[in-house]
């Protein structure tokens, strides 16, 4: 037997627990939880077999009560001994994508960022459309290629046709870019016609990861109309590995910034609130960006309301990001074709100028928010290196 | 022992024998073919349990040699003795979803559909919007949600606005619709960075059913700006239970009616090629409209290679959706909204005035193709009738 050595001052204490898929040596992907610098075996710590699935959809599907029974389980063994077998170095194990992704849908969620894009896709028009202060805009995006971080992000080709253009030309994007955003995973959906109401959030939703939208904005910007974005976003989206459970969360709700008008009522919590948390960009090791997750409009619970609100089911494993995270200053931008505004102000990155990625770029983006301990709980981070175009 | 009768003139002859899932009395459902009016149980006939699976994944994933092999193999089974335990009536089965969706894209192929809409939704700007003839525009759609033929649709609830509303209102969709397409379901797919080229369509996509994009008008004209459709479709897309396999389509292959300006090279094909493919739309039992194929702009294996040229992969259970099927006469529309010009010129059906669909009312969309054998063979239908919002 050992004990669980947890640093002073980990964001992976024992107010977090984010589980994740991970393999040693070349074997069976499992299920384990972070703690500290270890991963512990929950197969081999807790003796139950949903745990020795390659992806988390067994254990999320048995609902919030497990959850929170299991989340008490692994505290009070965290704090005795293991079976030595059961803890590996995380410097040890390959991390998986944690879940079976069903459906993926992205949202829009954040004022700054609409009005941004607005600004930048549509400069002779309001920058916020008519709808988005009345419904939470999203859209469905493509679940297969849901990657985890560390996944090598191949340039994507594609048709482009600049304003003054006189045809599209096809070839690889010059105007590769990410969206720094948070991703909700929903454990246990629903039936067709049973819409989940704001206050359920919790009973449904399981957890949340980093997500990196990666976005080839050419190609977005001459195809999105009028049916949305398609090729410029459905080669890649990377998550983190770890997925922090919304048990874990409760220390970071806040506010919300404040809603005007008033959302419909099935919109509507008994008392709406936001999440506290902290993002940080960095591009080739260089902080640029600190997107920050309370200045979102809408919040996740309105998010899950509005894509089941008109009887769609939801199941084990959808997905749904909220939307490029951008505050309201420059540097709190979480796209880099705001932070560049469409690339007219490149940014100094190590000493070179940009605007958009270039081959060979890298882009890791972290993530933290205050834990029930008194410090902060960490998200890990999604990292993804852009390779040259095939 | 028996022999399976196969009426004259029958939809399902030889030359057709289209997969789906079945189960007998309550029990495991399972693969079988649709041969004249009996449901040959595959896995009984033929001894092979892949057939012995809940959906046709497994089969499909085994790539297109087997494709052709077990088509061999069907086609000699039925024309001699069968075991009397693996025939059974089509009566006597119930039919299921054949295949687990893995991603699902909608596509807009049509250009008499696409003016239809440019017309209706955007009045004062060009019907077809730039990009249009230059790369098949599509979307992705709600995975989950895709029911098979007979299930019951309940009106959806969702956000409005008219023009000259202050504000939105929520409630059940007034102007609830149907979309008369094609649906492509891939069956081997390709890794990240693996573009499929059009004359490689056949080696991936394993067959085609009959689809109805269930859309609320009104809530998606409020919804769509500018990421697309979302809430307005993705309660409920209803499919056809049989797959009808591309290789039962050679005798329906047709040439295109024709592409100007010429496609960027990756959507050219060495001969490209439509389907001649009728289908019927009845409205309560009452033919309203002939949706021809033939007349869609863009190919299924354009709409294919489009979907995967940016590097995006594809799985097994991956559906495309053709977009509405609108031929050039009025009673060739594939949706009401166009049929009824947005509501103002209600069509009469059975003796009643409609423009979109009313509680109770049924939508039963038929197809058929020239077959090899100098007849027709059929897709079966796609049923669904509306029940009022919960």
């Amino acid at each position: 037997m050992t004990t669980i050595d947890i640093p002073a001052g980990s964001p992976f204490g024992t107010d977090n627990l984010p589980y994740g898929v991970f393999s040693v040596g070349g074997g069976t992907p499992r299920v384990g939880v972070r703690v500290g610098d270890s991963v512990l075996d929950l197969a081999a710590a807790l003796g139950d077999d949903v745990f020795a699935a390659p992806s988390l959809n067994p254990f999320m599907a048995q609902g919030y009560d497990r959850w929170v029974a299991v989340r008490e389980r692994i505290s009070a063994l965290v704090g005795g001994d293991v079976p030595d077998a059961a803890v590996h170095a995380v410097a040890d194990v390959a991390l998986h994508l944690p879940f079976e992704v069903a459906d993926y849908v992205d949202f829009y969620a954040s004022e700054h960022h609409a009005s941004n894009v607005g600004r930048l896709f549509r400069p002779d028009a309001e920058p916020l459309l008519p709808n988005w202060k009345h419904l939470p805009v999203g859209y469905h995006g493509r679940a297969g290629t849901v990657l985890v971080s560390g996944t090598d992000i191949v340039r994507p080709s594609g048709q482009r046709k600049g304003p003054n253009d006189p045809a599209p030309v096809f070839g690889p994007s010059a105007r590769l870019d990410i969206e720094a955003e948070l991703g909700f995973v929903v454990g246990t959906g629903t039936p067709l016609n049973t819409p989940i109401a704001p206050d359920d959030f919790a009973r449904h939703v399981f957890g949340a990861v980093l997500l990196n939208d990666w976005s080839a904005r050419d190609i977005q910007a001459w195809e999105y109309v009028p049916l949305g974005p398609n090729l410029g976003k459905s080669f890649a989206t990377s998550i983190s590995p770890w997925v922090v459970p919304i048990l874990a969360l409760e220390a970071a709700r806040i506010p919300l910034p404040g809603q005007d008008p008033e959302p419909l009522p099935y919109l509507r919590e008994s008392s709406p609130w936001g999440l506290d948390i902290d993002l940080v960009v960095e591009w080739n090791g260089e902080e640029v960006s600190r997107p920050p997750f309370r200045e979102m409009y809408w919040s996740p619970a309105q998010m899950l309301a509005h894509m089941t609100v008109n009887g769609a089911s939801s199941r084990t494993g959808d997905l749904y990001g909220s939307g490029t995270i951008s505050g309201p200053e420059k540097r709190q931008r979480g796209a880099f074709l705001e932070l560049s505004w469409g690339g007219k102000e490149p940014l100094t990155v190590k000493g070179e100028e940009r605007t958009f990625l270039l081959d060979g770029d890298e882009v890791v983006i972290t993530g933290t928010a205050p834990g029930a301990n008194g410090g902060r709980i960490g998200f890990g981070e999604v990292r993804g290196r852009v390779l040259p175009a095939d």
